[in-house]
């Protein structure tokens, strides 16, 4: 559809390229960036190249870092004896959001899933268990609670719990400000199984 | 939220500034970018500044091109006589999509809106009037049914209609596939009015 400009049909195509980016809306974000200050347009394409390029994992969480050393790794203030494992570094990212978390991360980089044919060899459990040597007191399982995070959260559990370490899993339940009438089944029974005294 | 790596968080404020791109899908296109190889990437940091730098408006019908005249303007397969007015260059995408019109097209660029400010003088109206003193034999006027377009329309229609070119608007009514019970009383009545014989 080069009826215009092939610049900007170039463009509309990266664009639509791109994750949840329809062809409609690759056509309203490239007519934004042909209507925006020229040095913001370079400093996204410089975000876009940097973040590329400069992205490393943390060697001791793997969560994507600019340095060998994420900064919750580097931190004194964290304390080093609890890890809680994530899928990935959006998973982190949300509990960090909350501010009340005070340990450190293992961050996956996926869930085992047989049906994918994700193993465990194929995520990062052999690293999780190689910091466990250290001086560690509570592995928290922060996995989603999907089939493949609660496989992951069952796998790790049986692999852990030998060394003596505590290994705890995140709550299932009902979400704080949701309508029980919209909540799924399964969700109900976790809510009611996990349920607390008052 | 600089808790994992200061460029990933520098490429998701970048997102988070587009239109439509809310904090989520930024977060989401950013943790893309990362696993996307690098030389897409570049193509798409390359696509961003070119797109830029590169387009400027078609002296003829101020569309947004590559060179002084658009590929519809400098083709001698379309019918320079008639000149179909659009609101912007997203509606010239559209009707070009059809592949059935054959003549040109005139940008605006806008349209007129008293309550935002924007009087005739804003939008490429006088660049049309330009055009008009050649060789010009309808002009379709399809600015979009909103107050804004239907009044740029009448002020358009007002302008022309003294020059003796033929002045036609696009039709207005039910789109093709829509469910009646689903349109709006004024498109329903629109389509009403504007019913033909069969």
């Amino acid at each position: 559809m080069d009826y215009y400009s092939s610049k900007i049909t170039a463009l509309i195509d990266e664009f639509s390229r791109l994750p949840g980016i329809g062809a409609k809306s690759a056509q309203r974000l490239a007519f934004h960036v042909i209507s925006m200050p020229e040095e913001r347009v370079n400093g996204l394409a410089q975000a876009l190249v940097e973040a590329r390029r400069g992205v490393r994992y943390c060697k001791e969480c793997f969560t994507l870092t600019d340095d060998e050393l994420c900064p919750i790794c580097a931190s004194e203030k964290r304390d080093h004896g609890t890890i809680m494992v994530v899928e990935n570094t959006r998973d982190l990212a949300a509990y960090e959001k909350t501010g009340r978390y005070e340990g450190v991360y293992h961050v996956l980089h996926g869930a085992i899933s047989p049906a994918l044919g994700i193993g465990p060899a194929d995520i990062r459990l052999k690293e999780l268990m190689t910091r466990l040597a250290g001086d560690v007191k509570e592995v928290i399982i922060a996995t989603n609670s999907s089939l493949e995070g609660e496989t992951t959260a069952m796998y790790l559990s049986k692999l852990i719990k030998p060394t003596g370490i505590l290994v705890t899993r995140i709550a299932s339940g009902v979400p704080v400000g949701g309508d029980l009438e919209y909540i799924d089944e399964v969700t109900l029974l976790r809510a009611l199984e996990g349920r607390t005294e008052l």
